[in-house]
């Protein structure tokens, strides 16, 4: 009965017949709804007419002001997509610290969303996959290069401390990984998403490997076959513009970072065979990832405005469906997501610094989305909705593995 | 046809209507199934009446010697257990290095059980767990003291060089434990299967934290209880001959070594329970234990003879059931198969320097299968086919976790 009501809302409150106290009584309602499913969040939520709701208990962190009755039924309606949606239109504003706003959100919603666990079913073959990465990827070199670190390194930093900076934490993870896959000289490495060819530059110049690395985004292959003819390494490090799965050479060592989340659960078997594929006998891999605690699809106005395709997967569906299959076996597991939220605090600050260039580039719009994006991923790494994995793996039947941790991080 | 064929076997074998001739193919033709059940194998098969089989390329690592027809037959019949059995009772004799031998036979055994990918369908309920627990660790402490370490710990030991002594290993061990829980003074542990209560003895002397540890083990209880009193440790920590499924209280800390093992698939949900009811809302845990790369039940003879009701299982099945249905966030896995194996070899050679004494506690059967049971679980984990995972995890929404590792580890 509830649930009907709630669900034939978004149409009757835009029907003429409404008269205003009704509405005005509607509006309330709603608003105590949206109070509602986020117990103890620390908000205050006010509407356009300057009714407002406080927090339950104790002062507000943030303010949430619905501009119009739209914004507010269409959150009740669909909060997950419509709260980025009427935001990302100025429908929605936040006053005071939106990333606290944000937490306070995240950490109401996860008990709507846990009976929610069907898996996403978007089949991201090799041309869906190739449009999904020109829609964020594609955004122009020129735009990342104003918040980005210097290497453009568009994903998660290790923070040697929590002051470290981000240029320092970038160099950091890439030496990390290099580390966790103990690269030797003369070693073959292909990765799977390149990205602006950070790492794959990084292995060549620091570790003396050879390098494959394939990624489909046009604009930033172009840019890492530059940078490798700067420095000499166009010979140890061949950029291939192409998807990952046509790779067919055989290498000492697979690397993705930041990729899998593209891939969607219907391909990450065909990920585990071209992996097998690919790897000698004491071949080793590392797969870089945000994740999941609990399985459930990608925030939808993530999926819609800035991530089409993208899922991040548990553990266990990333081991049942790429690593188990073939007879790999994982000898690492690390959990960085407090080093998540401390790079996109990172990239927040200087994406705000030049808040007003990117306007200039695309539109208002356009910045309130990325600031959306990037404070509402803080949020959800901080509050502990998003991980971030680095699983590293082997043969199964190899026993060139590092035999301590400590000894392979020398 | 030829399936069929097999599995008539060991009923005609055994019947008078056999020729002696049409015998001695017939055994000569098992004799030759079982060289091609282990391809590349570098071993010598011998029957009673001295045919022999060599390798089909190099020399033999050692020979494995049949010394009647029910041993061969049984053997093509069902080799898991089988081969234990004939090896037991002393029809299938081993010459050369035990370890190396199995080690080639395992090898060859995984393309044969990959197929089977059917989860253990046992319950270990309340009595048939501490039924199964008796069958194996109320051997005796007398027993166990002959060949394990002086603080009688009885699971995987953490070698910080391979030439580490069993003693150093184990110590490292029980402090690595430690250290990856963050354990503060004041603390409240419990410990689902503490075995002699190293474990629990350890993190009270050495991390000042107060344990309730459980154990359905009689024997060592007793054993257990009588340390705390002797190192008057008796006050922080209490050793609970129970079900760790009966804890009730709440907990900063859940850890358990070696124990998974014993749970069986059918009761990880309920474990996963046990933890989220246990866990204060900082609470964090690890779980210690032996597992694979590919999900199969665990080898059919040892199931008989030394663990009834086990069964070793992927990270995806630990993570799928045990850990993500309760928001759990993993933090950090690490794999030390290799020091399984070193913690085994150790063992081995104990057992054997008191293989005297043990044959006049219990007889030479015994004595065989143990030797059997110890340097098949040596080249398994050498090999591959055994995993021993250490995961550490935390509630999902704490943000009360190391910020890197090596933090962790101070």
């Amino acid at each position: 009965m509830k649930q009907e009501h709630v669900q034939s809302f978004p149409m009757s409150a835009f029907s003429s017949r409404s008269a205003p106290s009704a509405g005005k009584a509607f509006d309330r309602w709603a608003l105590a709804r949206i109070q509602a499913s986020v117990p103890g969040a620390r908000l205050r939520f006010v509407l356009w007419d300057g009714f407002e709701l406080v927090p339950p208990a104790g002062p507000a962190v943030a303010t949430i002001i619905f501009r119009n009755r739209r914004a507010l039924f269409s959150w009740v309606w669909d909060p997950e997509l419509n709260f980025g949606e009427a935001y990302m239109f100025g429908a929605v504003e936040i006053r005071g610290d939106l990333v606290q706003a944000l937490q306070e959100v995240y950490r109401g919603w996860p008990e709507v969303r846990r009976g929610r666990r069907r898996a996403a079913r978007e089949r991201n073959g090799v041309d869906t996959a190739r449009n999904n990465v020109h829609h964020h990827y594609d955004l122009g070199n020129d735009f990342y290069r104003l918040w980005l670190d210097r290497e453009m390194v568009y994903t998660c930093a290790y923070f040697p401390t929590p002051a470290s900076s981000l240029e320092e934490a970038q160099t950091a993870k890439l030496d990390r990984v290099c580390r966790k896959l103990q690269l030797r000289p003369g070693e073959r490495v292909v990765e799977a998403g390149c990205g602006w060819g950070a790492l794959a530059l990084f292995m060549a110049r620091q570790y003396g490997v050879n390098v494959q690395a394939f990624n489909v985004s046009t604009e930033q292959i172009a840019y890492a076959r530059r940078r490798a003819a700067e420095e000499g390494l166009a010979d140890r490090v061949q950029f291939v513009e192409d998807d990952y799965r046509n790779a067919r050479g055989r290498y000492d060592v697979f690397v993705s970072v930041g990729m899998l989340e593209h891939v969607g659960l219907a391909e990450y078997t065909t990920l585990g065979r071209m992996i097998d594929r690919s790897l000698t006998e004491h071949g080793r891999g590392l797969l870089h990832f945000i994740g999941r605690n609990q399985a459930m699809p990608l925030n939808a106005w993530i999926r819609k405005r800035i991530f089409p395709g993208a899922y991040t997967p548990t553990l266990a569906e990333v081991f049942d469906r790429v690593i188990e299959p073939q007879d790999l076996s994982v000898l690492d597991v690390e959990n960085l997501r407090l080093h998540y939220a401390k790079t996109l605090e990172h990239w927040s600050d200087r994406f705000e610094a030049n808040a007003g260039q990117v306007a200039s580039m695309f539109d208002e719009t356009f910045v309130r989305a990325w600031r959306l994006y990037l404070s509402g991923s803080q949020a959800a790494f901080a509050s502990g909705c998003m991980q971030l994995f680095q699983v590293l793996f082997a043969r199964g039947r190899s026993n060139e593995i590092p035999w301590t941790r400590e000894s392979a991080a020398r």
